[in-house]
């Protein structure tokens, strides 16, 4: 299975065996997310951003106005970090002290570029559409000239990443586990709820197949 | 209503109508947040790292190992920027262009400091475990003389904090609304699965009220 080469920046130090550098983990995680936190450093101060993104193979994009804080100090090349996480449980141990939680998460180190060439600009926003939504693109009016160049695209490349994930039950002390508490897992996941139509829906419009069976599935 | 007061740091230039400074959206969104990513600088180098956290009043913890990069990191002073992130919806418009999410976010920026104090120390593991899933902490086995020494737990001050909400619908250029496409927010939320038993339970052990009706109620 082809993996990312672990850097000093991306080799997990605390609980080794969580880490995992292979591209089909990373991306699966990436894939399910549908925000990130964005971490970049501008006069000394750490900024924590969330934002949606899309991915094209090893790139990851990200977009949004010329005039984000964000982006106008991401285009200038400066080290950028990306963690998506996902929450697959609670894991509930019979000691305080052993409360942990099942997930998944991506760090990305790298610097961001600006996406200029207008295909690959197009190709990343139907990539961002569909990566919320998959199906949407088709379906809605694509971004005329105005809307291009007021949206910044910028790519990370997926050079250097890795994954760390945890599953499974609680690892309880040896002497608790004759204790009379319960102990498990709580599973949690995202689920979508009915759609709710917008006002001004044109007569006899109804939510499409990729709304109404809208899933954000574990994989 | 009591307000956090803006400063450069925190406030919201991008769509400041989202912007909200009241104690209480801060508190309520920290409160049903189950993750935040820590971001801080090493190097100049920005890491941001998921962790869990608690709060009492105007405190925000967060723990774990003494030998933690982070918290290593941290227990320095130096500049942290912690933000949670709530995904309330998708926000489906009429144009690729304006399609957007309804969420929740708190970002808060300032130093954190060490908890030294024994007393402190056992009240943060409380509203940490509490925060998690109320009605634990009675419950299991409470931390002993050498897992307290084992952790190290640091207080971040709610002082210099924002928070950033979109609700309701999508907002479609005037001209989109008579496309025959369908628009609307397709709502989301995290729900708890049945709970899965430890494969170690003592005899006669079920899931308590506590496990049973866990729901990442939004308030």
């Amino acid at each position: 299975m082809e993996q990312l080469t672990p850097t000093q920046r991306t080799t997990i130090k605390r609980i080794p065996k969580r880490g995992n550098y292979e591209y089909e983990t990373v991306y699966k995680i990436l894939d399910e997310g549908l925000v990130c936190h964005v971490g970049f450093v501008v006069d000394n101060q750490p900024f924590v951003i969330p934002t949606a993104y899309g991915r094209i193979e090893d790139k990851l994009y990200i977009h949004g106005s010329p005039a984000s804080r964000m982006l106008r100090s991401l285009q200038g090349g400066i080290q950028v970090c990306l963690t998506v996480t996902l929450i697959d449980g609670l894991v509930l141990a019979r000691s305080a002290f052993h409360h942990s939680m099942n997930y998944r998460s991506v760090v990305i180190f790298g610097t961001a570029e600006v996406v200029s060439d207008p295909e690959e600009k197009l190709q990343a926003l139907y990539a961002f559409t569909e990566h919320v939504i998959p199906g949407r693109w088709e379906e809605v009016r694509q971004p005329n000239q105005n809307e291009l160049a007021g949206t910044l695209v910028l790519a990370l490349p997926l050079l250097e990443a890795s994954a760390k994930v945890r599953t499974g039950a609680p690892l309880d002390d040896e002497a608790d586990y004759s204790l009379p508490v319960w102990a498990g897992e709580i599973p949690l996941r995202v689920v979508a709820d009915k759609p709710i139509n917008d006002s001004r829906l044109q007569p006899g419009i109804v939510p499409p197949p990729h709304v109404q069976n809208y899933n954000r599935q574990k994989k």
